[in-house]
């Protein structure tokens, strides 16, 4: 049965590909055997319950391979013949690279190299933890990877975190086939790849036959035996049994008609588009069903005595009791809104298990630790916090896969370095996972660390990734308000604070975070302008706002901590905060295109348009025009 | 001598950090040794001419350890006290990271972790190439770097090419003191440093004392003798000398004064702040220079007789001579803007060793290969094509490196993995180096890959980037100006191409590139409105201005190559484009938050506001309300 499946599986691949008129024949028809293998000895899944918390899972880092993956799905019932044929058509279920939310047994979105395999140490590490509260957890994370995944810093910096972690839950499949895109990988990536991963602390093995899936299945079982992290280098030819196999012409595109006749040959299938050997895919099917099934029903009925405690069914359901009727906080005076978050943070996590997560080696300085909740640790899972080492961008892919696992997971570092895990922000906003980016040191107030650590153009970046949500919140209320709002909504977002001190401004109000702006200063009687502003700026704006008012202007004072929430309010929710007609200013230290969309020209916009400089954080807004005094001069003009 | 120096260092960074009141004391006291040796014992330099070509290259990659390299540079005569009594203040020679073109003697901005070691790959990379033209190139990249560094991604990367490439010119000190900013190492770095760097090609070494400089200079020693790139660790402690040394607490602010008091009796210094130990400081810069004096001469002489070499001189001048009095390119019909440049890079590489690079592995599709001029490879350093591997970061990274050597590199890669090698545009963009990032396959018109490589946001988020140059062309003649243009400014830009074929339009012209904007096709007689757009979108602009043409519109299309162009053009020169008054349309593939200046109200933005999809693109297109029927409608309705 193996061989006639593994066969199957390819001509299906090529079909796909053949009629979608693209795809990636070459890793299909060289990481058959390692993907069948997985699913037939080891996986334990339910097509009729895909999201089965028991299942473990599967990340196809080279997903560029979803042929490969869709057929399989096919055979374990997850999707139709019909969707095969759909493969890489608008709306079907069988999008060109594999897609979380889309396609039942797709457990993470890939495509972009390297992203997978670190999302998968998420996964990992998740379930690590989750063990810690629910014992009966007991499950591998297989990754399917290649050259290319292997080459990316994202999957150096999470495997290396992973060896550190000891993740004996975590498999990877290095689909070594010595060819990426442009040839031959000699030219490219001439390491030691096993040595590099022994050297990380993982347990490494080789298969020297690729097609052999009983080579395949016994370095998964010496594997699962090394209580290690494991890399297994299975070495293969791409595109095994083309004419082009072995180059990288095999890798792109689809193949020929006369290759197609000449490889089905060969696999001994049915020269047939979409043939499929119902009698194997039966036999396989109840292979993998009869194992899967039984441990689905032990599941059940062991995990029937957690269904009592509420810490697991509020983890199941998502959902995070933020249960503030009193004001458990301290009188707040005058601080840094990173400090603020901190507060909070410490106040969610006592409230739910949910809220877990780490820094990428600044926690002293984003203020993100969980007091009294211990480091996620080799030598203590149930640690809350994760010490995610100098790899923001890992960081970023490593929430990806804990949320995939049903987490509400954080991660934080300066905001100039959000540039580094953008990436993952992406995928995070994409597969639409309820994962927090904390960014800290929002702006020039910086300071001394000079323009590579002063964000100008990040915070336009965040809030241009679709479906994700910013927030910049001006002081204690506003980011007390914030984690309420994004704890409700459950969305990828994003939270900016400040590392210098800002007052508590009387207006604010937590309540008003969801409506994404609202008035924190009404004018007397009738505004002659109106300053929108967020985070450190809206304290700013009122302040300006108060001196004009000494000169007989009147005006109204906005504060906007989420452009994205208000862009949603109904128009006359926006026209009752923004009056149409009032000259409107924005006050924001960034880049601001995004924001031109709120006022009536250009020269309206207060914000900042060159790199940062080094000095004391009062000297660098001066040198920029925007300090307190530039800033009133600057609007009186225009007034 | 050597350790009375060394001390003054220390004492000198820790007098810097305590006046500034910000720094990092515990990298500048265990690294002092590190810096001293290499400068004492190898670097070849001369400080009245410190662009020297045939000078050695230092790489503080450790960005934060400012003070320590300041103050050394102040000992060679390269910085006064008075500058290192600035330090962090704005204006000053010596701000809070190094930072190119404002401290002589610093060869590359650092301070995002990771950065300048990638960058020294760079380095290391150019002058091998350039070793191959004037041959009395013999120099060496020396790199401190340390744990922060080798955990991020980028260091990984750029480390293994230079393992698959053999540089040997490249030394990488690392100082190794088990510490980052949230504590030890060991939580979130447990792996074999050394052992990794074997597996990538690397001569690896260990200093067990890392007070020793005797030690630290027989490791380089051998480190030369290797014939390979080397990783030497030195294992030091943070902090040492302080009250607080191997500890987190040292990392990241200025000690106490009882501490500085007790360090620097430890030290042997005088117990004044910025005191200088002039006798050693001599006896330091004459060894520095009497070695370095007499290569420098030997080099001067040697390189008389290349300086009579044309290529030489322009290489020297950075001149490119894009001498194109007759069209040397066959007539185009319609085509890919990628197949375009492809033969303009590549007319561009036969007229100019300056042009240099390569692709993430991805030349087969963004077509930056140049024909006839080989692969650099271990092999073969004169070759001028880079392949760098699927590694955009450390590609973005390197090509950096390679700018501050002399070249006008560039490097390619899809569109929607400019994410991935963001940080190091922004590095580019920092020190106005002449870099030019090739991105293909620009939009929802990649199609089957789906929304994973369909960028969307990436062109707001390039063009967002202070002093970038974004250049978006429409056909061949556009890209043709386009690089007229980039290779006359010689600034850091962007190049967006497209994957799918354009028209080749009759308006279109090469010299107005230069002008960020300008008219493609003029109304007949009084303009009703004004369709701006950029690349294929010009075409699809002028095809819908044609069909309402038909129904009585008198329409003006405006091309837009390159925003930030246009920007800079005088107000009237703007008028003249764009008519004040009349209703203006912007219509591009893209988010274009940026845009929204050229129109007067969101409804004539037409955009993209969402994650595209899997499927043919006409198909893509159609789903996004992005066809061209669509659009006509879509604006007929706002006429």
């Amino acid at each position: 049965m193996d061989d006639e499946i593994v066969a199957n599986l390819k001509s299906l691949s090529i079909d796909m590909i053949n009629k979608a008129g693209s795809g990636h024949p070459g890793v299909a028809l060289s990481a058959a055997p390692i993907l069948y293998t997985v699913y037939a000895n080891h996986m334990h899944i339910n097509p009729k319950d895909p999201e089965w918390l028991g299942r473990d899972r599967f990340v196809l880092s080279a997903g560029h391979a979803s042929s490969l993956l869709y057929s399989n799905l096919y055979m374990l019932d997850y999707l139709t013949l019909e969707d095969l044929k759909k493969f890489r058509q608008i709306g079907s279920l069988t999008p060109g690279h594999p897609e979380y939310g889309v396609t039942k047994g797709v457990d993470i979105s890939t495509g972009p190299l390297g992203s997978g395999l670190a999302s998968s140490v998420g996964m990992a590490l998740a379930l690590k933890h989750l063990k810690t509260k629910i014992n009966i957890i007991d499950n591998y994370v297989y990754v399917l990877c290649g050259d290319g995944d292997l080459m990316e810093g994202v999957s150096y910096e999470a495997s290396s975190l992973a060896g550190t972690l000891k993740l004996d839950n975590l498999i990877i499949l290095y689909d070594s086939n010595n060819i990426s895109l442009d040839g031959s990988t000699s030219m490219t990536f001439d390491e030691d790849v096993r040595e590099r991963f022994d050297a990380m602390g993982f347990y490494t093995t080789i298969v020297h036959n690729g097609h052999s899936t009983g080579e395949i299945d016994k370095a998964i079982r010496r594997a699962k035996k090394s209580g290690l992290p494991s890399l297994i280098e299975v070495k293969t030819t791409i595109g095994a049994g083309s004419l082009l196999e072995g180059t990288n012409e095999v890798h792109g595109k689809p193949l020929t008609e006369k290759d197609i006749v000449q490889l089905k040959r060969k696999l001994k299938v049915k020269d047939e588009a979409f043939w499929t050997n119902d009698e194997a895919i039966k036999k396989y099917r109840d292979k993998v069903m009869t194992r899967s099934n039984k441990k689905y029903e032990e599941w059940q009925v062991q995990f029937n005595e957690y269904m009592n405690r509420k810490d697991i069914k509020n983890f199941l359901d998502r959902k995070i009791e933020l249960n503030i009727t009193e004001n458990p906080f301290n009188e707040i005076v005058a601080e840094a809104t990173r400090d603020s978050a901190s507060k909070i943070l410490n106040f969610l996590s006592d409230q739910s298990d949910l809220f877990f997560g780490g820094s990428a080696d600044l926690a002293s300085s984003t203020k993100t630790y969980l007091n009294g909740k211990g480091d996620f640790s080799k030598d203590n899972y149930s640690g809350s916090n994760i010490r995610f080492g100098v790899r923001e961008h890992a960081m970023g892919a490593i929430l990806n896969g804990i949320a995939t696992v049903g987490y509400f997971p954080f991660g934080s570092t300066f905001f100039a370095f959000s540039d580094y895990l953008k990436p993952a922000m992406r995928m995070s906003a994409l597969m639409n996972l309820p994962v927090t980016y904390i960014f800290t040191h929002d702006s020039i107030y910086v300071g001394e660390d000079g323009p590579t650590h002063q964000p100008i153009e990040q915070l336009s970046n965040v809030r241009s990734i679709p479906n994700m949500t910013v927030y910049r919140p001006a002081d204690f209320k506003e980011t007390l308000g914030t984690f309420i709002t994004l704890t409700s909504l459950k969305k990828p977002n994003a939270v900016i604070l400040t590392r210098q001190k800002v007052n508590q401004l009387k207006g604010t109000n937590p309540r008003e975070i969801i409506n994404g702006a609202y008035i924190v200063k009404k004018e007397k009687e009738t505004a002659n302008a109106i300053f929108i502003a967020s985070g450190s700026e809206v304290a700013l704006a009122i302040n300006i706002a108060s001196e004009l008012e000494k000169d007989g202007y009147d005006i109204r004072v906005v504060s906007m901590p989420s452009v994205e929430l208000f862009l949603k309010k109904p128009k006359n929710y926006i026209y009752n905060i923004l009056k149409p007609g009032v000259k409107t200013f924005f006050i924001e230290a960034s880049l601001g295109d995004e924001l031109r969309r709120f006022v009536s020209n250009d020269k309206y916009l207060i914000t900042l348009n060159s790199f940062g400089t080094s000095g004391k954080y009062e000297d660098v807004l001066e040198s920029m025009n925007f300090s307190q005094e530039q800033i009133k001069q600057r609007i009186e003009k225009l007034l």
